[in-house]
């Protein structure tokens, strides 16, 4: 029985706990210069007992970016109530809040430095692609998604991720305007594709059907208006 | 002086040769499928005399990267004469005959498989990526672009890859209606950033000025006031 005054963490607590560590310090600077010594002072134990959890630096980079995509995956759900609009405006919110708070680790990752790129890496931003992708057909009301929209809804996601990137590349933009014009981009891209094939031009009328006149589909239209006066 | 029937090549000719052999079958396959053996077959040489010519096969398969990069490269270049809607459209059909003659190749590569995603490809991607922003800015007449439009531009690329590369994904869309929706999408891009920023409007209205009625982006404007309608 332990009399100490530091309690002794059992091993699920303790891999948990430097788990945490790891994701600070991965998101804040780029992994390639996070050192395991880093790691073992921040989480106030030596070098060999990180090892004792974790077999190597990838494998602790693994499990907190593991952990990262949980909680973005967490952020995406949002209730399906209200307007679409205003729905997507908020899951941005969040969206752009997570690559804010875990900004170097995020564009490492993405941009596939030397020390991420295996197929556990990969494997892991594809989920969190899929939850996306998920979430964007659940709160269209759809079961499934016509190749057209499955395109829509999927290289929207990559054009949410790579405006998330070059925002983080020196923060020229106020952050509260790239999350409404993510939003308005959704809706464009499936006008462009509404304008081609009529099975889209369903879509974008069922989407735009329950709109406020004050949500941020109606201020684009709006604005667009004003532009060709 | 050789006087056999099957003259003996160069040490660049043989080179060129071997990265020729190397893009076809990195091109048809994904790379990681593709052995050493193949390529000296392929080649019709002994598997030594390709190690005496590349360290291994990384190293061939970035000398084959850089090939097919610099083959991109040079489809992206359009003589800067009639209206953008149409030089767009022209580059798109050639991106997508590429995307097309190197289809598993070139998603093995952008989804960053094990054998790939190391510096030096990555450096590749980027300098393709930076090839077709210059393109860009050069046909918008502008030296140099501000925080808004060199997100517009450099998002608008990504988009073009994950349609691409969603398109190589079982083909379930014809090729020549992506090729026309990723001109429209640029200009639906631009158009959301138009309508919250006033320099985005500059470059909008100028954009457009030039553009026939039967051009890309006024069938675009035409086809989406029949669906308001």
């Amino acid at each position: 029985m332990s009399t100490g005054v530091r309690r002794r963490m059992g091993v699920e607590e303790r891999r948990q706990q430097l788990i945490g560590v790891a994701l600070d310090l991965f998101s804040r600077r780029s992994p390639d210069e996070v050192s395991i010594d880093e790691i073992a002072a921040a989480a106030g134990i030596s070098r060999p007992l990180v090892y004792h959890y974790f077999p190597g630096k990838m494998s602790l980079y693994e499990a907190a970016l593991q952990r990262a995509s949980e909680e973005l995956k967490a952020r995406f759900t949002e209730p399906h109530e209200g307007p679409l609009g205003v729905r997507l405006l908020h899951v941005m919110g969040r969206f752009f809040e997570h690559v804010d708070e875990h900004g170097p680790g995020f564009s490492a990752l993405m941009r596939g430095g030397p020390a991420v790129g295996s197929t556990t890496t990969n494997a892991l931003i594809d989920s969190v692609r899929q939850a996306a992708y998920d979430q964007m057909l659940a709160h269209l009301g759809l079961a499934d998604a016509p190749p057209r929209l499955e395109l829509v809804i999927r290289s929207w996601i990559s054009l949410a991720e790579s405006t998330a990137l070059i925002w983080l590349d020196g923060r020229r933009i106020p952050r509260a305007e790239l999350e409404l014009q993510l939003v308005h981009d959704f809706a464009a891209l499936v006008a462009v594709s509404a304008a081609q094939d009529e099975g889209m031009a369903d879509v974008l009328r069922a989407m735009l059907k329950d709109e406020p006149a004050d949500g941020p589909f109606a201020e684009l239209v709006g604005r667009l208006s004003a532009l060709g006066s």
